[in-house]
């Protein structure tokens, strides 16, 4: 499986003018290698070339496990002096004629620290973004892979339906996350949670990226609650909106269009549409219902070994579905100072549509 | 405290050849501006200088959080079209006169993605490394910051006491790592824990950065659990090493050795002394009973906001240590194919020697 990745990956790189990618510890080092590692201050890195087989760069301390990966590969470790670290970048260059290569990189993983290293044992080498051809192969998933986004989905939602009892006034927002997090777990998550919850109360609720603080639950709060599960390795990634108590008649206003907005996204969903119609779909129900400026992001993107992945649903993005891509669908919005609204589901695009992944209901609950 | 924390770093600038210094999300952006954000795809970052207020630049959907943040600063956001985002990143660099200044930057945060927009936005900017500055004033901890790590350390020591009772044969390493987190969070730990817990099992335990697979214990087993809290971003980290009914009689002599090598490098915690005194004396004791080549890495890494900063105990590192400092000492001994040993606690550098801040017991316990 991992071999017939790297070859398809190697086949491509002529085409946009690479000899070699370099991947670093992350979603694309697993998706090709099977190694999972964390970015550290350790140099780690696969060299992948269409004529010289895969090169692991690793500490010494992590040879076992790199010489246990499925995918047969040339292992070069160091040990903890920057002699040894050097040695085996040195070799590692000389071996594949590094100063001499078009070396593509991953642009939101390659580090000033790894460059740095790479200029100096291959003074030549030219660096440029691999993102063209890493993003693609990795976005239509397999059937496998699909499956265990599915699961994740699932103990997603079996999460939320065992801690939504437990959501009351006068609890914290950092202990309601917390309790999500006990749950995710407790229904067969993966220990590495794709992000830790979030849950936004009231105010807190305007910032599409909050952070759990220690604000108390109150009557009148909106509540988001945004958490995903991991299985494999492959992630899901949910939101739904609660309120406390009764909540300002224009709540109700905001939440029938950002559901609205949700549904008509999903709809739109199919396979050699754009992008931007997706986006556009959710977004005009939002602005219709006048709050076209609060809805303050994209209206979704990929998921699968990454939170965040093509395809990204942006009103600029042409990039066209292909069937086994999956996404989310999450429009928002968003109030300064008051509160606010997102809905989020997952998608698969299919060979003539799209389906929803998520089955939790999308009305808002209101929570005593 | 943060404006104070700011006056401190860019005073520091001129001395290092650098005007200002550009601070991505994760700890050295907390440290300095309080604010919390994930390194993603959209560019977030904060440059700091001597000459003119601090700048932040964020998505348009982070302004707010931005705005509430503790330290006074000039904040330019930008929409999810990439126009709106340039023209964010000109006026930055036109404001400052980026082109003409000497830019810092963390080699372990600072990716090729925003290195790229930078020089973009930026031609003549000259970057290099930022480290030598960033690191020394982080390292010693004040009151408040040990006080966390502190709290992070019993929460930690707590979790594992309520775990062991669980940890039993025929449970996998996954369901074991699961639990670990459950009671860390039901401690106290903060939703985002430094880093899953580690639960090495039999020949697992050979691999210093093991993940939990789904391999079963076993009678025989050597376990390893290395596990940490945070409390208020600032974490803990912790190892110790089970036997699962009889282990074989050569592990008794190498626990010895490791729990010896631990409290050697611990008592060798001293305002000026060199980092390497405490690496080597732990080493020395390892290799006194035969197992030096089995002890892979280095004996300690400092603790903080971040799992590993400096100072990094390391038998090449002259660094002195002083008052404040927190780091781990964790000897470890691993036979490939065989398991492993590491004992790792924290500890703080005091006015006349060291303390240490963790308390388990570091003999052998036998598991049922």
């Amino acid at each position: 499986m991992h071999a017939d990745r790297v070859a398809r990956l190697v086949a491509s790189l002529a085409g946009h003018g690479l000899d070699s990618v370099a991947l670093l510890p992350g979603p694309n080092l697993i998706y090709y290698t099977g190694l999972s590692f964390h970015l550290m201050g350790r140099p780690t890195m696969a060299i992948l070339s269409a004529d010289h087989d895969p090169v692991l760069l690793v500490p010494e301390l992590e040879r076992d496990k790199a010489e246990a990966g499925p995918l047969p590969s040339q292992i070069m470790s160091y040990g903890e002096d920057p002699a040894s670290r050097q040695a085996a970048l040195d070799q590692l260059a000389s071996g594949l004629g590094l100063a001499q290569r078009r070396l593509g990189v991953e642009p939101l993983r390659m580090r000033w620290f790894e460059e740095q290293l790479l200029r100096q044992a291959a003074p030549g080498v030219e660096l440029s973004s691999a993102e063209s051809v890493l993003e693609p192969l990795r976005a239509a998933k397999t059937p496998d892979e699909l499956a265990s986004i599915e699961r994740a989905v699932g103990i997603a939602e079996a999460a939320l339906l065992a801690a939504l009892p437990t959501l009351r006034r006068g609890m914290t927002e950092r202990e309601a996350a917390s309790e999500m997090t006990l749950q995710l777990l407790r229904a067969g998550s993966d220990p590495e949670l794709p992000f830790p919850p979030i849950v936004a109360s009231g105010p807190n609720a305007a910032l599409p990226h909050a952070v759990p603080t220690d604000r108390r639950l109150q009557a009148g709060d909106l509540l988001i609650v945004d958490w995903g599960a991991t299985v494999d390795g492959y992630i899901s990634d949910l939101t739904r909106t609660f309120a406390l108590g009764d909540a300002a008649p224009d709540w109700h206003k905001v939440h029938r269009a950002v559901a609205d907005a949700n549904a008509a996204g999903r709809a739109a969903v199919r396979p050699g549409a754009p992008c931007r119609d997706i986006d556009l779909a959710a977004r005009s129900v939002i602005e219709a219902a006048g709050y076209g400026p609060a809805f303050l992001h994209r209206t979704g993107h990929g998921i699968g070994l990454e939170v965040h992945e093509p395809p990204y649903l942006r009103a600029d993005n042409d990039a066209r579905l292909t069937p086994g891509m999956t996404f989310t669908v999450e429009p928002g919005v968003y109030l300064s100072g008051r509160g606010g609204v997102r809905i989020e589901d997952n998608v698969v695009v299919t060979a003539d549509g799209g389906r929803t992944l998520s089955h939790l209901p999308r009305d808002l609950v209101v929570l005593a």
